[in-house]
């Protein structure tokens, strides 16, 4: 079994971010992503981390994965799903698809699930018409009546893109007013001008239906005089679920949204657990603060490794190990385990 | 006078990431800088902003200030630096050294200032052998006996810049050892076996002295048998000092280090009044977590200027101006002040 001082359960950009910090520090890291590069690949055009102008969001997770393997001396990355973490001694067990390891400290930066509609029909025309992803999926309906179902700003962003496929966009939303950033609202009414989008309000979508393929959806209320209304094809952005399960597990508090409640200092409530980005309970979530909470994650690891030792960095000058507690711990552990 | 949604005072690389999210919210915005770039311009190499695997400080400062200016319709970059605010109703006026403005919100990313040694000489011999800026100074003393008093991270980095140009650079410390990150720890070690850096630990510069320009440092402790050590060149890297002046005139708080306290949502304790980067009491200060402050900073401005128009968009769909108390508030001052 491999050890690590710190593994990053997540691989999008506030993983890898943070993942450069913890190579900086000298720390043997590893990251554990599902699917590398997190869900911003799924955004067509990111335009708010500062300093890139613009850019998908496949190249910036693509630019903060090479930098954090700029440290590959210290940083590994790898596509494994972890399934279990475990408390092992004053160390973590974490058991993947691929592998089990052992580390000193874990930083969750695990993101979000889409939020499904719930509605009779969505799995069965799930990528048969109905899709959480309208950069992956839009250009199979190319002409067609698309709807969005959502009223935040990635509702409105999945709009615009797929206006640029479909014939028509409808965005159907449960209240009176969606509520992206105010450029994309603008952008959004310009849309709505040129008769390329179409607002359908106080509605919600209670059943898909279709045939082999998805062809109408059941609205509460009537829109042009009837609750069926036909439509090719339905994107749903509706939000996001925190993914904190594995966290909870370990004993981390969350908030009654799931969301990992974090310090100033991305520390959790367990010692040596961190976590940072959209799993955690900040509330204007970017790229640009989770990467940013991730920094102050590793910090925190980086930290709570020279405190292990027995020596306070920013108390005494000069921090090195003279009594490595965790890495006496971690022999032992290990073998235990070969017993 | 001119009027604002917010004023940032700094047009570092915090004011101008926090200024191009304003943008993005459609908020009136003015970044008012000292002098343009801020305190990372005068750094040499900047490998730790996530994204950039190595650029100069300067590069990275034009980046965040062309992204700020993507905006520009909404977003003003001014090198004025601020000399008075204060409070004017429900808004505040900042006065600078080439005009006066009335805003909404403020945002203080306000930085900070080198700290000094503080002995006899040391304005004396200021750009004449002694300086606060390796990358600005450098250059100069190519082939000379350099030293740099301090032992942060920055100290190391400055020492290391040098060896690009110095016969030999002395780091002069008041601790055991130097508290470098460890990769900068590492370079150091190199160095010193090549030869190219010694250390003096456990000792303080009590007094600089020369001729015309300055050519020896006394010690409180011998080194190589005497206090007096001939020197070509010295670099104070000691630290910095917060500039939160403005703020607390303001009766904002600050901590024991005079650090601007802020929240999570980077909230000062004074309404509509805001602060992120250097100049708050963060404990890991870094480019990548001042900018994700700045970019909360800026929500935080934007949520408040919400507020005061009576609508609530976290809570109620359709954020648009009812009833916009601020601007009523604004037009009466301005009113006033003509008369």
């Amino acid at each position: 079994m491999k050890n690590y001082d710190t593994i990053i359960i997540g691989g999008g950009c506030v993983g890898f971010g943070t993942a450069m910090y913890c190579g900086r520090f000298g720390m043997k890291t590893l990251v554990l992503g599902d699917i590398l590069g997190g869900t911003i690949i799924l955004t067509h055009v990111v335009e708010n981390y500062p300093g890139f102008v613009r850019l998908t969001g496949q190249e910036l997770s693509d630019k903060l994965k090479e930098h954090a393997l700029d440290y590959k001396e210290f940083v590994e990355i790898k596509e494994e799903k972890v399934t279990v973490v475990e408390k092992e001694g004053n160390l973590f067990k974490v058991i993947s698809t691929d592998g089990e390891y052992l580390t000193k400290t874990l930083i969750f930066a695990t993101g979000t699930q889409v939020r499904k509609l719930g509605v009779p029909g969505e799995d069965t025309f799930s990528n048969r018409g109905l899709s959480y992803c309208a950069l992956c999926d839009g250009p199979i309906f190319r002409g067609k009546n698309i709807a969005v179902v959502g009223g935040s700003d990635s509702a409105a962003k999945e709009a615009l893109l797929l206006t640029e496929y479909g014939k028509k966009v409808y965005i159907i939303y449960r209240g009176d007013k969606i509520r992206p950033e105010p450029i994309n609202m603008e952008r959004v009414e310009q849309k709505i001008k040129e008769g390329k989008i179409e607002m359908i309000n106080n509605t919600n979508v209670v059943e898909v239906k279709g045939d082999k393929f998805l062809n109408k959806v059941i609205l509460d209320k009537p829109y042009k005089g009837s609750k069926e209304f036909p439509i090719d094809a339905v994107f749903v952005e509706i939000g996001h679920l925190p993914l904190s399960e594995l966290a909870v597990k370990l004993g981390v508090k969350t908030n009654e949204k799931g969301e990992i409640i974090i310090d100033r200092e991305s520390k959790t409530n367990v010692s040596g657990i961190f976590a940072a980005g959209d799993v955690v309970d900040t509330r204007f979530k970017q790229a640009i603060t989770g990467v940013g909470e991730g920094v102050s994650a590793s910090y925190s690891a980086y930290m709570y490794l020279k405190e292990q030792e027995g020596v306070y960095p920013t108390t005494t000058p000069g921090y090195k190990a003279k009594n490595h507690i965790a890495e006496k711990e971690m022999k032992r552990i290990v073998t235990e385990i070969k017993k």
